[in-house]
Parts: structure tokens; C-alpha cells; sequence
């Protein structure tokens, strides 16, 4: 009998090279050594008390589905949020609660293009964005952004040459993962009018949109597009609020036509969780403007932190972020994933060790990523420095050097 | 400038013709109806006390990622769980834990058929199959089962006849939403010597298990086939645990490469919510089995009071089905859509009405589904009694009857 086969597609997916170390951290710390987690966005920050009270107040009898476009008062209240926090008055109409991020990416991707359609994305970018490619069957097309030009875009030109008859849409993460850049106005205009020049749909992943440093203001698309019909906004509590296992996000937008198929896709899988998006609804009209402020504080802290240690830590490269909470380091290996695979497996330092993200699966077609790491500044300042003294004193003992 | 179109896929997805209705409903409570909700499978029995107080004893201070293929403890509980309960040896390595069943369902889908490839699924069907079918591209090629058969299966030689080279698995779900039937051990071997003889993937939706009446015990394919390379199970705590709208749901199967694949798209979406799993876990370990079998023998109660008044209702015509908590009826009316919705925007009798799923929605190619509606008895035994009254008189008074 022949072999049974799974589809070709599902051969393709992709492993996310962030979650497929993960068993040999479980292995090390199984071991008794202590791993440091720069591998994942994952924060140590606690998630809001107005949260957490709401789940341990929870007082219905029944956990029942809520309605398929999301908890009418949670679509209220983001709105509400966006119009307070950020002054977008988006209405919560155009607002669809999803699972996670990650869920309003897929939707997007299935209600933009069709399979063997295209979709425009920077290099390196987010690795879970391959992985909805090949759900979905829509091939990324990337343009490459440098670190020698601090990851900014390239010209309006250099772009443009990626476009094709089976482009539908650019997706820009901003600030980025996981370069750490934050686009400026200028750059979002300029992909905009590209946009619309060649009738294609513009998403914005603003997962981390307030995670700006240095003084900046966020950069969103909402402030001056939210009723183009182009555009589409991902949006998610997982990073603003320490919430990454709630698994709450939404997809914006003014498009009619995105929002009822987004709905019908979102029908068939019936229904977002219940318990998050009733404590996310009272947390949401709750919490006060502190929490987010004094988080972006801390995080800023945390990126001044990793570039002090990593920049004077010999083998280590590393690119200021100016946004979100990653950063693209040089390393002097030739195979990252080699190295940090090593790292959990064979190294460590007084019983520890560090876990960093290699930075292939962030690449598409460039092989750049081979020698580059992505360092998540997801903990707090003392554990960055120390991770940075492991990752020296790992590099200096590494046997398979450039 | 050209109109900006969504995806051709995305057109074609189908509005759940259940939820679909949702928003008259909403619109019949705000001006003050009652409204009695046989439409959709809500129980209104209370979640486990087991699981409740999980919820308020919830005491992590930050909502963090769970892994993947889901919380270790959730897989190990629910592999005890079917063991201790049912006898079933699953190892929780082949324990995927998911986003509700249809998250298990949509994996199935992604992983054991290619876009134009083929699933063959028995007409009535589950509606949300068809959009898991427009979503991942793949066709739904129906076979017919007859309400004057009691919708079991047909021949072997009748469903051999739908099988082509793209066909990739045959999908049942035991019991059966939307008939309420229970396949006997003898018609599911019949499916797998199929599968077996075609190579093909066996996807069981064993979502309502335990749910058979009249002294039957569950049919299960776990109970002798639990390791066979082309048996996909999926499962859920929605209906035996009244958790619908905790989105727990699983995949079990025992072929790694589709466990592998599965893992790989699960983890382009990160991870299922962490309350509800960590709620979960506990209840599974702690439930008493009581609280099934009660449940069982209340939805036996529930059905029994349906067959007695639906069949004596003019104009009902009833299957009795012997498990889940679904019947399909043919009711005296041209298009049980347009009756549904009358219903519900024109039609109150003491300021009640009642909600209906139109059949229409279950069916691919065949329009029996027309003049039929599924109920399900998911509310208590006087409202049942009473939808079934106001079931009556809305017949009675229809303008557009046969």
C-alpha cells in the first residue's frame, strides 16, 4: 500500500523557527539550567490588575459562545479605547475581535488573495507571516530593507519593481518585527499612494503601535486613513497589555466588503473565547493611561539596557530599535541557528543559558539571516546584562567561528 | 479607479445560515420578544463548578503563551480523561489541543487535502464544514442520506461511487449534527475498510461522543482504531461540558506526520487562550462523572419532550433522532429560510417566538433542505413544550404555506 501522504501545503508550512527550539529549552531547564528568554515576545511585565480581577470575578454560570464579529461591549470599548488613548474615532462597527493577532492576519490573507496571489512584505519580516502564506496559499513577495540603512525602506522606485498582476496587497508591521524600526509618516504615505496607484489593499500590524522611544509619537495609519477602503489595521492586546495568552486581537477596518467575509470566515469558526473578552471589556474601560505609559517606560529602559551590553559585547553587532521591543544583532557565526540550537543544548554559564531567536527565519529569499539573531528585550534589565555576559562568553568558547 | 474586490475565496465563503439569522433575533429581543433559541447548539445547562472556580482561582499574574500544541498538563488531563472515562488508551502526544473543534477541524482540512482536492462528508451536513471547505479550497462532495432511511449511510457500493482520485478522507460526525444520528460500529467499519481500500484519511467529529439514549453505549473510533495512521479524531469540551464558548477543543490522531504538519500550522497562530486551558485542566482532573451522565440523561428527557410535542404539532413532521441534541423536521412551508426569519421579525404569539436553524444550510446539492429546519433541544423541557406551541400557531397563520 502506498504511503499516506499529508497535502502539499501542509509539507510547506514552515516550523516557526521562533517555537521549534522551544523543546530543548524545556529539555535544558529539565536539566536544572536556567534559561534566559530573549527568543519570544513574551513579557515579564504583569498584565493589568483591572484584567486579572475581572477573570477571578468571572460570575456566569454558563461559558457560552459570544457573537461571531466579537462581545458587542469589547468592540465598544476598543473603540472607545482608540478614540480616548490615541484620538482615532474608528467606529466599533469596523471593528472585528479576533483570536489574537494571529488570527486577523489569516483572515486578511484569505479575504485579500487568492491562492498563487501575492503579497508584499519587508525582509526580514515577521516569521509567523510565512507560516499564514502557506495556509492560505498566497506567495510573499519580500523587499529587502537593510541594516546599513537602519532598516528603513528603500525607495518608493525599489518597491515598485515588486509589484506585480498578482500583487494584492503590502503588509508593513510598524514598528517592525523584528527590526525594531518605527516607519515614519512619510514612509506610510508613500506606500499608501503606491496602494493606490495599483488598487491594492495596505495592512498595518500595529501590535506594537505605542512602543515608540526617544520622544517619537506612534505612527498609525487610523490617525489619518481609517475610512480608506484600502486599508486594514491589525491590531492586539497581547503586547500592550502582557496579554499574549489571552489571545484578543482585532481586525479594522472601513471595507464593508473585508469586514462580511472576514465575518463569514469568522462564523465558521463560531466564536472568540468568552472569558478574555469579558475581562478585556472591563479592563479596557477601566485601566488607567499609567499602565501603558509606565510599560513603554521600562521597555525603553529594557532597549537601552540590551544596546549598552550588546554593543560592547565582543561578536555582537547590533542595530538600535527605535520601536517595539526587538532588535537584529550580527553575530560572529556562520550558522545562527546552529549556535543558539548549541546554546540550549551543550553551553552554559554558571548553570545558564540564553535563548535567542536565529534570524533565518526571518528571511525569505536573503541569506542574511544566517549569521543574525533576533533579540527580544522582553525582561528586565538586569537579566538583559546578564544574557548579553552569557552570549559573550558563549561566542568566545563557540567552536564553529567564521 | 477599479473597485478594490476581495478574494475570489473569500466570496464564496458561506454565511453560517445559522448565525447568519442572529442579528433578527437581536432585533425581536429589542423590542421586547422573547425569543427561544432551538437554532443553535448553546446548551443552557451550567459549565462544570469544576471548571467555574478554576476561572475565579485563576491566580497567574501574567496571561502568558502556552505552548503551542497546547498546555502539557490540558494534554495529559484529557488523555486520563478518555481513559478513565471511556477506556480509550490515547498517549497525550497525539493530543493536539486547538481553538474549539473547528480550529481541530480547519487543521484536518489544511493538512489532509490540497486546494481542488476533495472530502467526502454525508449531506445533511454540519454547515460550518463548508466554510472550513471554501476556506482551505477544498471541495465537499456530498452524499446523500435520507430521512426515510433515518439518514443512516447508504450502501458501501453508493458511497464508493463519489470517490475519485482527488478524493482525500471521508469526514462523518458521530453522533451526527445536524440529524442526531448515531452510526452503529458496524457502519463506521464500513467507512474505514473504505478509506483503507482508497488510501484515504477517516476524520471522525466525535464533538458529541457520549450523547446516545435508549441504553446505547458510544460509538467510538478510539475504541479499536486509536492508532491507525489515517484516523483523525476531533474533539471537544463545548457540549459534553457546556464550554462552548471556552474554544477547548483537540485533534487525536496517531499519524505523526499529520500531528507534525498540524503542530506547524498551530504554531504560526502561537497559542490556544491560557485561562480556559488552565480551567480545563483542572476540571478534567477533578470532575466527577456524574456530572456527564446527568447531562446525558437531561438531554434525553429534553428530546423525548421534543418527539412527543413536535409530532403532535400540524404541520411537524419529526425524525426521532437517538443522539446529540439535533432533529431535523419538515415543517408545511415553500422555504423554511423565509418562514425562520418571519418568525422572527413578524411573528410573536404572547410576545414569544421562536428561532430556528433553516436546513437549507446542511444540505450541498440536494434541496430537501428547503422545506425543513433543524432544532436543536438544547433548553429545558418547558421550553421546548412551549416552542413547539408557538411552533404550531406561527404554522397555522403563515402566509406562504404549501
Amino acid at each position: 500500500m502506498a504511503r499516506l501522504l499529508v497535502s502539499k501545503r501542509a509539507s510547506k508550512t514552515p516550523s516557526s523557527p521562533i517555537r521549534s527550539l522551544a523543546p530543548l529549552a524545556v529539555k535544558a531547564k529539565s536539566e536544572g539550567k536556567k534559561v534566559f528568554h530573549l527568543n519570544i515576545g513574551q513579557p515579564d511585565i504583569e498584565s493589568p490588575k483591572e484584567f486579572l480581577d475581572a477573570v477571578q470575578n468571572f460570575d456566569k454560570k454558563i461559558i457560552g459562545y459570544e457573537a461571531s464579529p466579537g462581545n458587542l461591549d469589547l468592540r465598544k470599548a476598543w473603540a472607545n479605547y482608540l478614540k480616548t488613548n490615541s484620538g482615532y474615532d474608528v467606529s466599533f462597527e469596523n471593528i472585528l475581535i479576533t483570536t489574537g493577532a494571529s488570527e486577523a492576519l489569516i483572515f486578511t490573507f484569505m479575504c485579500c488573495a487568492d491562492p498563487g496571489d501575492e503579497i508584499i512584505v519587508m525582509e526580514p519580516t515577521y516569521a509567523n507571516y510565512l507560516g499564514f502564506s502557506a495556509i492560505s496559499g498566497v506567495n510573499l513577495v519580500p523587499v529587502l530593507t537593510r541594516k546599513r540603512d537602519n532598516f528603513r525602506l528603500p525607495s518608493r522606485e525599489f518597491i515598485e519593481k515588486s509589484i506585480t498582476n498578482r500583487t494584492r496587497a503590502i503588509l508593513l508591521c510598524n514598528p517592525n518585527n523584528p527590526t525594531g524600526t518605527v516607519y515614519s509618516k512619510e514612509e506610510i504615505e508613500t506606500l499608501l499612494e503606491l496602494c493606490e496607484d495599483y488598487n491594492i489593499f495596505f495592512v498595518l500590524d500595529e501590535t506594537y503601535r505605542e512602543f515608540v522611544y526617544d520622544g517619537q509619537k506612534p505612527v498609525s495609519i487610523l490617525e489619518n486613513h481609517k475610512n480608506n477602503e484600502r486599508v486594514i489595521v491589525i491590531d492586539s492586546l497581547s503586547k500592550r497589555f502582557s496579554l499574549c495568552g489571552a489571545r484578543v486581537g482585532c481586525l479594522i477596518t472601513a471595507n464593508e466588503e473585508v469586514l462580511a467575509r472576514s465575518l463569514s470566515i469568522a462564523s465558521a469558526r463560531l466564536a472568540v473565547p468568552s472569558i478574555a473578552q469579558v475581562a478585556a471589556t472591563h479592563m479596557l474601560k477601566t485601566i488607567s493611561p499609567n499602565y501603558l505609559t509606565d510599560t513603554i517606560q521600562e521597555y525603553e529602559t529594557r532597549r537601552n539596557t540590551l544596546i549598552k551590553f550588546a554593543n560592547t559585547t565582543p561578536g555582537v553587532n547590533i542595530l538600535p530599535p527605535n520601536g517595539a521591543f526587538y532588535a537584529i544583532a550580527d553575530i560572529s557565526v556562520e550558522n545562527s541557528t546552529e549556535f543558539c540550537k548549541w546554546m540550549l543544548e551543550e553551553f552554559s554559564d554558571n548553570n545558564e543559558t540564553l535563548f535567542l531567536a536565529p534570524a533565518q527565519g526571518f528571511y525569505i529569499e536573503s541569506k542574511l539571516g544566517l549569521k543574525r539573531v533576533r533579540i527580544a528585550s522582553v525582561l528586565d534589565s538586569s537579566k538583559i546584562e546578564r544574557s548579553m555576559e552569557i552570549l559573550g562568553k558563549a561566542l568566545s568558547v563557540y567552536p564553529k567561528k567564521i
